[in-house]
């Protein structure tokens, strides 16, 4: 149970620090000025390719590409060293990452490119990764994932009515999906979709996922939604629907019926990204609070000595490395054990770290007063960031069931 | 201890349901909506007159006036009656109004003009009445209330930098103002302003509050600030600069150094209220939740049968009653008792009845998935109200603090 | 909604208030040190039946007897004013005994004889209020109820195992019961038992309870059982097995198979009662920890000046009167609604009071140090006492159910 | 950071886990009884010493020796492997004794006679070595540790009244000390006192350690203190009188002035073992909780599949592993960096533990009902234990105050 990164890892969580201390952090208030003064703000700002530029040129690019089957591509797009990092090495790195909003963008690590580059590097055809991966990994596009539906209670997966039908050679898919992130972004051109294509197979065996490019005819974007009041440009979280879509049987990643089967392979390291991310939030948030604690007075003392604030950052303190830990910890399973022996695990953490977060952003909140709520500083965004976690990749209380059923089991429960 | 409503009371409560019922309710989503589409959101949409003038044709206009000196006014400007309520009579319909966005303005009992028209009623001179009072009762215009700073932990109100120092027969007012509620609107017309009059004068006797027009010259509203992402049109929240300007000395509220009396006198009502209003959030929250979590159905039940989701109702059930017990027993001892008599019961409705609002808020967003974070839905909205109710008017820390302090009174603690 | 006492409550409330002070307080730290010391504390030291004819003489006397049925009985057995309180009424009386161990005891007003003695008044016979009740009311015998099981989840009373069947004119009892309060006393003389009677009756109806004096054969203590290390001499919770225990079919209080029915009608009163005296116990705390955190010094300040422990006194204070809120609310309800229109409210304050008595007492048990852990203070018995109401009468969870399903049940729920 | 155990720590741990199976677990449960039913409960049953002499003869004995300087002791001392352990080889072993009341005392691992010899090992003199540690580490004797105070607030250490004063070649000791455990053991030989010796001195060496023979004239046990009605018996937890008693000044540990020095390095290291201890009390309440939870029905289903409990369940599992991991980084921290470099991290486990503990104990004797409350689950008496472990070694407070120390002087604070 060793949690210390292999030693290139510790360099490149070197180098990342110091790219994001050294580029990111100086532009970064910047920048979501400019975007919330620009006329059209679904039209990228040039910023981030300029610093992408930078960040590929110092292999610190595609590093969430796993170890193993994701070397070939570490070493064609510029990952330092040349391969792919373990979940345990990329931990520290999409935590540090975690701390700012634009650094996962810069290196090419953000949601939910990564998790579709994932699902092609381990499910594409060469085809297919010729097609969509290898553009990915470059940066040039952008990609959604079109699982949650509006009309159905989606913390049951197989709840989804969204259908994609095999006709032929071809797949027939309708349906409506919502919170496709990234949608809005003029360069995404590829959706991974899930849907129903079998009723009559086994409860996890019915349904498919399939790669719709964005401009296919009979997908259309309705409508952007807000996340406590923002819409998240220019990455956008959309609702799309899918009338009579028709793709290629082709287009179906490792064939029909299998996208239960993908979604559990996406979804572990993907949460572990998300999770060691919200803890980097955390971080900001709690030095943000010490700072602002120490620097403003009321009552004739700066407000960290003020009742319980004390006693506020330390446990906050004590929330964050436990959560680390535990994510650190859940990586390591990931590794060694695969996604099987990490089960409980990982929905541990999806129940741990954003509740944590949430409460961690809520404390700094209310120790800036009214600024904390504002875009005066990046607490009101963080905590919209957290809380979203706790519904998005699987709601709280089915992570629960999750580590519930695997506990009881020990003891006899069948489920 | 007699929490009925009096019969006079109970009729408007039931009169204002059934306008809400009628009136409101069948249009309210739709305003969003039109609001969220507009060119121009700061420009009001003719609706909100429009009800306007239908609810002060049926007299339910100005119901915050208060019993006694506000009821010449109540029958002036037509409140059923023709009489104020008292803070008791008044708390249900409060809870009625908050349940819905439009309401409170509807029918003229919006924060902050209730609490600035309050002042004025208290303290302005029959002149003050007339310029500013009156056409604020009639709606013509709306007001701002400048307190807060952003350069200064404003929970410590004797922080404040901003200036108010007689010159002559005029004040001059130099400073910064942020989070002043309703100077986005185009028919803000006056704002009541706090500042440090005389730093030699005993700790609360230094600050005065003075009616500034909004069209002084040297007023300046800098920007308007997001909620959590949310501008709030056609309200919004301004930073408002003041550089030199004067106003004629007799626009001082009852006089200078005496701005913490009259914030004293605003804040208990106003505390009330904004309570009652959390009160009916809350339970509108939890209508929302028990309707969804009995619609959806997920692994084969409604998702109200899963896990812990009835716990979680009935804890928000429990708690909600809770608090509109407290805030009820508060209105009554401010109504038989005065201020001080209600000091620690006010402040102890801050602290508990924001937290219990958000809390219940958060379980609805959660089981209504990713719609609760969207527009679809009054929750994201909703919940923002609530967390920035746990600041506005005194962070929940200062409230504690209070009641704290005269608790420990009772055993002979001095501070 | 008026919860003023009614004068006459008003009165016996300050009668209580003094007589608690002037007489049990000077004395209940020595009473406790002397059952410890006790040879055999099992055998009850005069000092109860002393205080009792003190409090009888003065018609501190069977307070609990309700308003209405209760009023003969009050004026025989000496209630000042000779009629029974109302729920309203009472609950503050139960709130200052509460405060005490002695206190329900010396007023004739302790569980569980005071709910036996409600479930006598309404559903006895003449006969059996003659040979049980009067006694009891008279303080002459104790009487204890046996319900609860060991070996089924008594969460869910149908689950009882014991049964009580008919067999020509007498019932035949077997079973095994367990924390039988008071059953430990030698004063106990009276079991109320409740057993399965008929499998074939509808759920509700297969229950009965009976009447079974101490001494008759088949009837055995098997152990007493400790609560959280203390044995609770000279009361004690027994474990009590039932052997071919026969008694007259008259000893079936209002017939066979109306258990359920009669269990409702005590529980309610009952309920309001342990949760008035938890709030007492509550009050008790809070002052203990108040006091202790200006007495003691640390690190140069009053402890009640370190870190959040002003805002832990805030808490308890705005729980304690929160709670008390809801209970009054629960007896107003009983009043003037039934059992029926109180149903929810009951549960509520079942969820409610122990949890947050629970709370309070924890945080004072804290701020006293190792003391807290001790029986220099009352607080570790506060603690145990509150504990175990978040069991007796019904588990937090069930009432949660309970609570809930009524809530779903306004949006057309059917359970 | 690597938290595996050694190879020989791994062998131990198994060892360990086959004894507790094997020859306490079947005991343990009649060895409560018997203590319970005894005529003089301070008399030790001789099953310990049984257990002991078979742990010893295994090389189960004194594992919390520490790698290093304990080396030549548990040579000497028969530990398996003739080696100490590191804290992060001891933890698993610490965990596992946890779960049983019995197994520290088997094999020789229980407070506070660990931290007395660790103390003796690193302060003692070869001739204090000779005449106290040996006999402890053979299990001869027992000691107590006497530092906490009835008449002071303890968490400021420097509060202590007590004083040991040095006159010509004696100490001469006076004052009053509670929760001395195991001064009510017939064993106790020696006790481990702390006093003020020079108030002229800097804060922290003011106070010497000095170890006082148990038969020393004017050492008077003036009773047993009940934690939460327990008396704990064989060991106790006293409060001790010292009234002028006259040991040599070389039986000051170090030397006069040290206590504090002293007191630091005992504390990590007993930490750690406190945590881990309630990491595996906790881990055994969960299991009982699960088996329970399946075992019982109510309502028709295993009382695991009601409301909230599998939630319950999934957080308590959850719980532990943060736990868990943040304990064994802090015993990682310990072993690499030393007592300075885990100065936050032991005070963090100690806030988080006890309170972790306390609430799944809590949780698991909820879903016992009130069988959980009795002496019939080891639940009451965990509890308890954990309880106590938020004041025992610095209360919660004073830990969070440490951790928010270090935290903020990241960012320049001084104190």
């Amino acid at each position: 149970m060793d949690f210390s990164p292999s030693d290139r890892a510790a360099e490149i969580v070197e180098a990342v620090r110091g790219f994001i201390q050294a580029e990111i952090e100086p532009v970064e208030e910047q920048y979501h000025r400019d975007v919330a003064a620009a006329d059209d703000p679904w039209t990228p700002l040039p910023l981030v390719e300029q610093l992408r530029e930078k960040a590929r040129a110092q292999g610190l690019w595609n590093l969430f590409l796993p170890a193993g089957h994701g070397d070939a591509y570490a070493q064609q797009y510029g990952t330092v060293g040349g391969q792919g990092l373990t979940n345990l090495d990329y931990a520290p790195v999409a935590e540090l990452t975690g701390r700012s909003f634009l650094a996962p963008h810069v290196f090419n690590c953000n949601a939910p490119d990564t998790g579709n580059m994932e699902v092609l590097l381990r499910y594409g055809t060469a085809e297919q990764q010729r097609e969509w991966l290898e553009p990915l990994l470059r940066a040039e596009i952008r990609s959604a994932f079109c699982m949650t539906e509006p009309d159905a209670a989606s913390s049951d997966a197989t709840n989804m009515r969204a259908t994609a039908v095999v006709d032929g050679d071809e797949m027939v898919i309708n349906g409506r999906k919502w919170w496709s992130t990234g949608v809005g972004h003029p360069d995404c051109k590829i959706l991974v979709f899930m849907g129903l294509t079998d009723e009559s197979a086994d409860r996890h065996s019915q349904h498919s996922m399939v790669l719709v490019p964005r401009d296919t005819p009979g997908v259309n974007v309705e409508r952007l939604l807000p996340t406590m009041g923002t819409l998240d440009p220019p990455h956008g979280h959309g609702e799309v629907s899918f009338t009579d879509v028709r793709v290629p049987v082709g287009n179906v990643l490792a064939g029909p019926g299998r996208a239960f089967e993908i979604a559990q392979g996406r979804l572990g390291p993907g949460r572990v990204h998300h999770c060691m991310r919200l803890i980097g939030l955390a971080e900001a948030a709690l030095e943000l609070a010490c700072r602002r604690s120490l620097e403003r007075t009321a009552f004739g003392k700066p407000i960290a000595n003020l009742g319980g604030n004390r006693e506020r950052i330390a446990d906050a303190r004590i929330a964050i490395d436990q959560a680390r830990l535990l994510v650190l910890h859940a990586a390591w399973l990931l590794d060694t054990q695969g996604p099987l022996g990490a089960f409980s695990a990982v929905s541990a953490i999806k129940v741990a770290v954003p509740t944590m977060a949430q409460q961690v952003i809520d404390m700094a909140m209310q120790l800036h007063g009214g600024g904390g709520l504002s875009d005066d500083f990046p607490l009101a965004a963080a905590w919209t960031n957290a809380r979203a976690l706790r519904l998005a990749d699987g709601p709280d209380e089915v992570h629960r069931s999750v580590v519930a059923r695997l506990e009881l089991g020990k003891y006899g429960a069948k489920r």
